[in-house]
């Protein structure tokens, strides 16, 4: 090969879809042993998950590096969407409950403390809301220039009873899938920050920790699956759980929930709330006969008054999302590419 | 406060020592809620320890970032430096048999594939070395430009038997102490081949787990602290277990093992091996009575033979480190400010 054509990380690789899956399984899970037995890495799920050895329960775990643009944005920050998005993975799988969160800093030579100061602040605050604590950490500097301004890697870890927990895969034909929110806030409101637009300030991320919105639907009725719809978004969550399940998936586009504020920001930006990134929401599987009364307790919280059954589970089209448009049928795909970078 | 004396992140507070532990503990312990009962947070140790609720043991967690530069050194890479830092922290606690270890890459647009490729070949490989298995992780592209290439965030998760865990702070008076290697690998050579000087290949980072020589010591005798002496070398690290234990440490510093081409190479750089970070590498404190015993099985261990018995802890100088140079006695300060950006 020559060095022209030298395959080249691209940003697309970083966008949460299918070049991303393809480089991980290319790259990491083909050379890694996997000793999570429940949910291995191979299951590319939010986390993995396996059982403690002396029966006591299974083991969940789930990381996410943080290196979002700007660091301080309209409705959180680094910081908040840092511990939001690692307590929400282990919701993901059913552990609602975290019991340990790491924090480490890589941090730019040259930033000034007071913007740390804030992150962690908001860590912290954040942590608290989430009952997730925090108990270990690390800091590393690099040089000017050599990383912009900040990243942080957050781990997760939960207990769940041994066969309780809810992997992506579990859908089955006739479950409703319900989301428990307006849909593309965070991924619509920070790109319009950051490409100078100002809609009046009705935009803002959604960014916070779910976990205790997940246990109160879990507790009124069987979930089979969920997904939080960060990196490429709604469609993606979609796709993937359509995908793993081997099932189809039927959304009524009308009944999916979606801000005044997002739609018309979403046109002017020329940008699909449906592919754009939401960092305190939930779309889950639900068995047919507990979907109202699921529905019903997700209201009930105060961070999910907008919920909404937006689909069904069907046996045809199987790892494919039919989109019902109110004129028609079409497929629902996943986005490719960069669409956008540094989104979380 | 004006602009011009707003305080900012320097590379001293990436360097592991006294400026780092003050940002920390000013910035992150004092704003976190935390749960780890048996280690927390505060205690700033290699990683948290608390019992699962069940009684079925204790939950060891830690996590290290890594940058070094070069990401490809003599002797390792970034990839079997992120799982062995990550073991071996572990093993620090007392954990030696790691259940679950993250993987999370950042990467740089633009990065040839063939590099992380060869990052994960190496993790992969290390992981298997380690008995650690590999079973989440995440992936974050930012633009050309926002990082230097690459940074692991490698987070680990133990289960030790309740009270079994082994803390920084355990230090009586009368412990030996044990290094179970030469002093200064890693640092002396990395510095040497980011300075372009070529010591004629007889330096090579020592990067390693540790887990299963610390396994064979603890079967031996009673091990009552550990630290491995990565950034800010033996000497911080030994000051860091005088002072948490309030107790004095008496070294013979002719007693250490250094190699002749690590003496030579600090020579000619200005550099210190005592204050330079080792990567496969144990310093413990171990019961007198012990000592001998557990030496033994060190030296029996192929990662130990060098291992030498180098000081012991004495009621006196509460907290400090005395060096006995062979030709009178000093303090031994932990070395303060940047002395090795990106070293892991």
């Amino acid at each position: 090969m020559s060095d022209t054509d030298e395959e080249v990380i691209t940003e697309a690789h970083g966008a949460g879809g299918g070049q991303m899956r393809e480089l991980i399984e290319e790259l990491a899970v083909s050379r890694f042993e996997d000793g999570a037995a429940d949910v291995p890495l191979a299951a590319l799920d939010d986390g993995s998950v396996q059982r403690l050895a002396n029966g006591g329960g299974s083991l969940v775990v789930t990381t996410d590096s943080h290196v979002v643009k700007p660091q301080f944005f309209r409705g959180g920050d680094i910081g908040r969407l840092a511990v939001s998005g690692t307590v929400n993975d282990l919701a993901m799988m059913g552990a609602t409950e975290p019991i340990a969160l790491t924090c480490s800093l890589i941090v730019e030579a040259g930033t000034p403390v007071e913007t740390v100061e804030r992150v962690m602040e908001s860590m912290g605050e954040t942590s608290e809301e989430a009952g997730a604590p925090i108990t270990t950490g690390d800091t590393k500097v690099m040089g000017s220039g050599d990383i912009d301004t900040i990243a942080i890697n957050t781990t997760g870890v939960g207990v769940v009873p041994q066969g309780s927990h809810v992997p992506d895969a579990g859908l089955s034909t006739g479950d409703k899938l319900i989301v428990t929110g307006t849909i593309g806030d965070h991924g619509i409101s920070l790109l319009s920050e950051r490409e100078g637009f100002d809609f009046e300030g009705d935009l803002e991320s959604d960014v916070a920790p779910v976990n205790d919105l997940v246990a109160t639907a879990m507790d009124a009725g069987e979930v089979t699956a969920m997904k939080d719809p960060t990196r490429g978004g709604l469609a993606t969550s979609l796709n993937e759980m359509a995908s793993k399940a081997e099932v189809g998936i039927e959304i009524d586009e009308t009944a999916i929930p979606i801000s005044g504020a997002v739609a018309s920001a979403g046109e002017v930006l020329g940008i699909e709330p449906l592919n754009v990134a939401n960092e305190g929401k939930v779309v889950m599987g639900v068995e047919s006969d507990d979907a109202d009364a699921v529905l019903a307790a997700i209201q009930a919280h105060p961070q999910g008054e907008d919920a909404a059954i937006v689909g069904e589970v069907v046996a045809d089209h199987a790892g494919r999302v039919i989109l019902d448009t109110g004129f028609g049928n079409r497929y629902l795909s996943e986005p490719e590419g960069e669409q956008l970078p540094r989104i979380c």
